[in-house]
């Protein structure tokens, strides 16, 4: 590389956060110092993309400064924190100004739409991947953990799911999408939107929150797993976007919205008594949310099809619902 | 990977750090949840290491993931941070289970040995890299930073220098080594110790502290930079290892302990005034520690030869030492 892994992040990363006033000391020297406020809980999370791996190749580097930002604050989110500082560890084969430049762009972006400050980083030289690790707030007894679903809590997903695994069918040329249609799916791609409103709103009534990386099966799957318990869900009531609803036959049936990853919408679940309580508080922030099952006793995921048939979702079940 | 990414760090990692009673939550939910201690600041650093790039491709497994972590406290300890909590992100071709044990195991060795708890990480699939960050305390006022360093102030640097260099020339058949000295200095490259007790002793006494990584002349570079001053260094102070003294000529001269990076020791300033303390400090924390310099008004970074000559040891003037 031409520039020294101190002056690549010096000149496209020192503006690339929010302002903090509880950053004492930033990028620059051997470690940042920060001041967590007080009586509060420290939340971290850390996730890594790999070209070809977690992205398509030819991902537009705005878009992946965004995504590799917006995967941690769903972390966040999911936690209930609130988001505050964080670090960027950036792998590339090259140092393209033009490149840095645009992922710069999409990174900074989000970080100052949720008031984050990026305190540290590495930049090395090497296969594209980029690990961000991103710290957060949450008062003790308040984070949204996997483990607190019982039996009769309701099951929830915001926003809608499967279209950024539609997205992934027409890059791979395995569905055809009309113009606007492949833009907006190919949005929900590349650049998903962290729920951070929803997790703050749902603080302290949600009895379990994860965020839906994996497909909501798998990832509901890791809540009754920590949470000793099991579900029924109502594959009608998946929230499917417009775009997804006109063509589910053709693009898998109720495996895209089931196991389509890079949601990154939030599952949790509510006990029955406070149901009016979370959709009154998700409303306020302004975030779509639908029930969509029930948590159970019995151990196991099952599906009801709209037809009425209960079919065992658990080890890929649901791949069999093809249209 | 036949394994998911939870399973393998769950076995693997599971006990690959200390238990402590500030930690939460720790790995296997959306985020760890920590309790910073009042009063402190929390100091946080990242670094990457690249396959290839960083570590030779032969490196054992064990060793890497002692040097991940080594290269991360390291960066602790020049700030004078105690180290609390650090996170791995692992990218590997294949999840095989010989590599995994081996490198947890030299991963938790080193972390139980500073008392350090791995609270959260990521396991992906791709080109071979590890990314740790790391996070320790340090009280306001007691942070050693890059930015201190006063015309007057006396140059130190711990341990010895060259020797991680002159395992590389010897990995590479440049320079031929005897078994026992080749072992000798392989150790210090695969297997740094960070000086982590040192950092802790010259809080609140040293000016200005960086580790070195990169050479001492660079990193040096980096204090003078910060601080807005140069330096003189005197070349026959620089401490040696027996092992590198006997080949000085032989392995480039001075240019080993100047710019061989992977040392890891630390380079500081202390003020005139302040010198026993220091010295009684870093002896206390059975560290030792070489006067090697001064720093001085005039920028620039400046090196007197045994014969009595001064060079301009800035842009690589120092590779003209050779022997």
């Amino acid at each position: 590389m031409a520039l020294s892994e101190f002056e690549l992040i010096a000149r496209y990363f020192s503006h690339a956060g929010a302002p903090r006033e509880d950053v004492a000391l930033g990028v620059g020297d051997d470690c940042a110092l920060l001041r967590p406020p007080a009586g509060q809980l420290l939340a971290l999370t850390t996730d890594t993309m790999v070209d070809g791996v977690h992205f398509p190749h030819a991902t537009r580097p705005g878009d992946l400064g965004h995504k590799a930002l917006a995967v941690n604050l769903s972390d966040l989110a999911a936690m209930g924190a609130e988001p505050a500082w964080v670090t960027l560890a950036l792998t590339l084969p090259a140092a393209d100004p033009a490149w840095l430049e645009a992922f710069a762009g999409g990174f900074a972006a989000l970080a100052r739409e949720h008031g984050v400050a990026l305190v540290g980083g590495d930049t090395t030289r090497g296969p594209l991947s980029v690990t961000v690790q991103a710290h957060g707030f949450v008062p003790p007894g308040q984070a949204l953990t996997r483990g607190g679903a019982r039996p009769g809590d309701l099951v929830y997903v915001t926003g809608t799911l499967g279209d950024a695994g539609l997205a992934l069918l027409a890059l791979r040329g395995e569905i055809r999408l009309p113009g606007p249609d492949l833009a907006a799916v190919r949005e929900r791609l590349d650049r998903p939107r962290p729920r951070v409103g929803a997790g703050l709103a749902l603080r302290g009534i949600a009895s379990a929150c994860i965020d839906i990386s994996d497909g909501l099966a798998a990832d509901l799957g890791h809540i009754l797993e920590a949470s000793g318990a099991g579900a029924t869900l109502h594959l009608e009531r998946l929230p499917v976007s417009a775009t997804l609803a006109a063509r589910l036959a053709a693009a898998g049936g109720w495996s895209l919205p089931l196991s389509g990853g890079d949601d990154y919408e939030l599952c949790f679940t509510v006990p029955a008594a406070r149901q009016g309580e979370a959709e009154r508080a998700l409303a306020a922030a302004g975030c779509p949310a639908d029930r969509v099952g029930v948590i159970e006793a019995a151990p196991g995921l099952r599906c009801v099809t709209p037809e009425g048939d209960s079919v065992d979702a658990g080890r890929g079940g649901w791949q069999h619902f093809g249209g």
